[in-house]
């Protein structure tokens, strides 16, 4: 018989049906079984009653057997119907069970509260929790929506090379990688410069990979492998455009993952994202002056936002403004890379900005400097050596657009999507100073 | 003024439009100058004639120059036009013309014949080529079709980590990198292990990402770093389930190339490709006995195949079974990797295949070994600790379906689908033992 989808069980009413899949949740009581069933569409609820060569089968099942199962689909009584779950109204009443493949009983209660080094050591178990696959559905929808999106206004997608030969941009820790013959290369921290040369190649390009930070932090923001959603466009006439482009393309991912993810958004038990039509852009200044008429505390004299301030401001902004997001200009251009462009008007600001999202940073962009000599003049400003970007600088050297674009870490914003409290809940299999997969010896 | 795409400008006939890009190619000659403008959306032809003003501007213009274009567009003269290219029957009678950014002067010609090592020194500029912007939007165009079959297919998206903390499969040549505290960790050569975990949470997972190989090889085929594309799938009922679905996903990728990819695929002057309706699928023995008919070699003692048969029957394949794809199958169990499933009848040979595409390997599949206990027998068997395999085993542990799946690398796939002779043409920014972007001193 063809197997039948779980989520497709309700069109098929009184008819047999086959299903496969987990046990999901396993009661064996005298001469009946109840079990929960899931496969990759959905969950469906199964009874084994007075069947005794089934029921037999049925009860070595434990949870996480993998099954086939025949039975006849049948709409429950009006006082059993369960409108809050998927196939509430209906129950696969078992006629025939296959164990596929067998489970020793779990170590613990799966679906359970957990402290975080147990969620971790056991991740290949952990990610079969309800919680966890709705977790990662919602981290997978916002990839989807963020091609979706930049695919429309024209961007192309390229692979951003990890494996880089030197630390040229300087300042964050990399990790350093053996290679051929005893010379070294570095992983790549951002494929900034190399999105920037492919501004002068498709004008508009996007990628999304990994990102390696030796940095010695152990917050519950940082990781030592990201995922990171980089962009960059050209022909920009200011970093509004690309102000604008990012209001569109979170909106737009915002909208995507409350279509697609409804129910996981309520199973994580997290509020609807407030998103204004028009974002709210406040400068660094601004910022401060809320917090001091607000608090009392002056940080007029600070460079940049400490976390506390991200904080506050997004709670400010969700209150008065009606938005979770909030963007951050005018930063001072020393304290940004050195690819940043100044204002024109006043230089000691750049035209750069953040984007924090429910009291985090989620993304810095910026007009980058397009002009090749000012490039070159900046670099050497900054006490590094132009001949090593030597690479990088022949797509200024040869004409490129004004430009500019930002990088998001996927697990930030799938942590604040989704609730949670640790970024490394937001990694499939999370990476940082103490773990690879299992805690380092 | 607005800016215009050029792909739009032949919706505006007569309309003065303003357009942004980069001169593709520039003539100047006495009163009149002659241009060839792209952006993202395509190319057009300008003229400036007679206005000295704009002549002035127009005659610093040099290849590669970003500029800003105001003008009348004009259909042209029946005779004028080119029914072959994009806009061949318009042209930009130009009425302003402002600089945005300068280049410098070629130091080649930028359209012509390169040798393999100037085309990679140059990258940032080679990247512009005609034939390099085709190939690269061939392999957008690939990853693109992966996801919109995977995702139609029921698969969901994930990352895979690239630091992993052993080399635990044993085999492949792996770069080792600096962790902290004088930790070693390794970089991925490839998501196996992670994509059969993922099975036990979505069923059907897929990931493409950039995996490590630290083989001294300096072939055409080989790179130190490659983009996988990877998927596994669930509830199979055997190896055969997953060729059907690389079947449907390479038919897809090849018909979402040939529509939205035509003009390049033209440019680069590649056949269309041979796929019929069942794609061929043929054992190792078979091979053999088709390679001794035909040439009268006897290969039948080999339990692999090299380079030079899968070049023949790929040949073979296309003259006399009409397509550019083969399917191998029944390698011996001993060859393949140590989670590949063994036939069940004959356990010497496995449940795996080979796709070749035009001559080279393009992926490997199997059905994996899902059962707990005979994966670690097996592991013990290749002379392996499964203490070392822990964290991956417990995906067995607790009950995993019956699984197979396959990698597939990108940067063959773009080789093959664009008739390149190296497949560092077809990666962006090619790693070798040799080269990081520039030759490593």
């Amino acid at each position: 018989m063809e197997r039948t989808l779980i989520a497709d069980l309700s069109a098929r009413l009184e008819a047999e049906v086959m299903i496969q899949g987990s046990v999901a949740v396993a009661r064996q009581q005298g001469k009946m079984a109840f079990f929960d069933f899931r496969d990759r569409s959905g969950a469906v609820q199964g009874v084994v009653f007075g069947k005794p060569e089934v029921l037999e089968v049925a009860k070595e099942l434990k949870q996480e057997y993998v099954v086939e199962v025949r039975g006849i689909v049948h709409k429950r009584p009006e006082k059993m119907v369960n409108a809050d779950v998927q196939n509430g109204d209906i129950e696969l009443e078992i006629t025939g069970l296959t164990v596929i493949n067998a489970a020793e009983s779990m170590p613990f209660d799966l679906e359970g509260e957990f402290n975080l080094d147990t969620l971790l050591d056991n991740r290949p178990l952990t990610l079969r929790r309800t919680r966890e696959r709705a977790i990662f559905k919602v981290q997978a929808t916002i990839t989807k929506a963020w091609r979706e999106y930049l695919d429309s206004e024209g961007f192309t997608e390229f692979q951003a090379p990890k494996l880089v030969g030197g630390d040229a941009e300087g300042g964050s820790e990399v990790f350093k990688v053996d290679y051929f013959d005893g010379k070294d290369a570095f992983l790549s921290t951002s494929p900034q410069l190399y999105k920037q040369m492919m501004v002068g190649v498709f004008e508009r390009a996007y990628t999304i990979g990994q990102m390696f930070r030796a940095e010695r932090s152990a917050t519950t923001r940082h990781l030592s492998e990201i995922s990171m959603m980089d962009f960059e466009m050209g022909h920009i006439t200011s970093y509004l455009d690309v102000i604008a482009t990012v209001s569109g393309l979170v909106k737009h991912i915002v909208k995507r993952v409350e279509e697609s993810c409804a129910k996981e958004l309520t199973l994580l038990g997290v509020a609807k994202v407030l998103v204004p039509e028009t974002i709210p852009v406040l400068t660094l200044r601004e910022i401060q002056e809320i917090i001091l008429k607000e608090t009392g505390v002056d940080k007029s004299k600070e460079q940049d936002m400490e976390p506390e301030d991200e904080r506050f401001i997004c709670e400010y902004a969700a209150k008065n403004l009606g938005s979770d997001f909030v963007f951050v200009t005018q930063f001072p251009t020393a304290k940004r890379a050195f690819y940043t462009k100044a204002n024109e008007e006043n230089p000691e600001y750049s035209d750069s900005f953040d984007l924090l999202f429910r009291g985090l940073e989620m993304c810095s962009g910026a007009e980058r400097i397009s002009n090749h000599g000012d490039l070159v003049a900046k670099i050497a400003s900054r006490g590094m050596d132009p001949e090593k970007f030597a690479f990088y600088l022949q797509a200024f050297k040869y004409g490129i657009p004004r430009h500019g674009g930002i990088g998001m870490g996927l697990e930030r914003l799938t942590m604040k999507m989704c609730g949670l409290g640790n970024v490394k809940e937001a990694s499939l299999f999370p990476r940082d100073m103490n773990r690879i997969d299992t805690l380092l010896q």
